[in-house]
Order: C-alpha cells, then sequence, then structure tokens
C-alpha cells in the first residue's frame, strides 16, 4: 500500500478530507485509505458514508481494521489510544 | 444473530459497555456485536479494543461494518447519522 493513498483524518471539518480523498481518487488512484485515532474515528467514517453516498457512489468499503497506538503525551508519559483505518475501493 | 447479544454504546463511560460485553460473554454467548451511531463510535472502538486487549485475549475481530441511519429530529426533520457494528467472536 502506497503511503500516497492514505488520507490521515484529524479535527479540520468533514468535507476537507472528503475533497482530499476524492483527489486522489479522480488523479488516478484506485483506492483510498482513510486512517484517523482517538475521537477523529467517528469523523473517519462520516467521511467514507459521505464519499460512498454522496461523491463517488462506485466505492466500497474494502476492508475496516481497528488497533490501538502508543502515543506519548507533551509531559513525556505514554497512553494508549484506539485507531481505525478503513479501505475503499472503485468497483470493478 | 440474536439481538441479545448486542451492546449499544452510547455516551456513557466506556467501562460500562465493556462489563455489559464482558457479562454476555462470560454467560455462553460466543460472540457480542457494538453498535454505535454518530460520535459514539469512538467510543465502540475503544470498547473492542479495551475487551480484547485487556478482559479477554482470545477474542477477535470477526467483522466491522459501517453506514448510514436516519434518524428524526426533535423537530421532526430528519438528519443522517454515520453509524458502526463490530462483531467480536471468541478464537475457536
Amino acid at each position: 500500500m502506497s503511503e500516497e493513498n492514505v488520507v490521515f483524518i484529524g479535527n479540520k471539518p468533514v468535507m476537507n478530507y472528503v475533497l482530499a480523498a476524492v483527489t486522489q481518487l479522480n488523479s488516478g488512484a484506485d483506492e483510498v485509505v482513510l486512517k484517523a485515532r482517538g475521537r477523529a474515528i467517528s469523523r473517519a467514517v462520516d467521511v467514507a458514508e459521505i464519499l460512498r453516498n454522496r461523491f463517488m457512489t462506485g466505492l466500497e468499503v474494502k476492508d475496516i481494521k481497528i488497533g490501538t497506538e502508543t502515543i506519548e503525551t507533551s509531559e513525556g508519559n505514554t497512553a494508549n489510544v484506539s485507531a481505525i483505518e478503513i479501505v475503499l475501493t472503485k468497483k470493478k
């Protein structure tokens, strides 16, 4: 999986990420991977659903993975945070 | 899928849902389904990860589905909200 096809979902408005994904898919990519951690996980699902239902109805969910990542806090401690990875691909 | 094996994730503390799932699995169920909508989606992933990593390490993610549900607001309008369904099953 090329890192170029990954859209990292953060705290910006949902449409920013929808447009980033549409841009990638329209420039030749066959799939796009949405990655998010913590509270942004809900937003990643929103992005996937808006993409599929409104902008690119030819997309399907190929795979969804969940996991736990360890992050370092600003005080130097570590904390566990949930993560999601949604792989969307163009229907053949 | 029996509805009895479903844990609906809302706005309560994560541990409430973890305990609900553990209770179901310890009383004979082979799998449990975590369902959430909107912002609770992130919490559903937290519940799944805490279950798998801390309480029942013999669990695996069998399936994850995402979708869109239409809800009615208190003013009588409709709104679309993202939803997730995480199926966890005991490893054979």
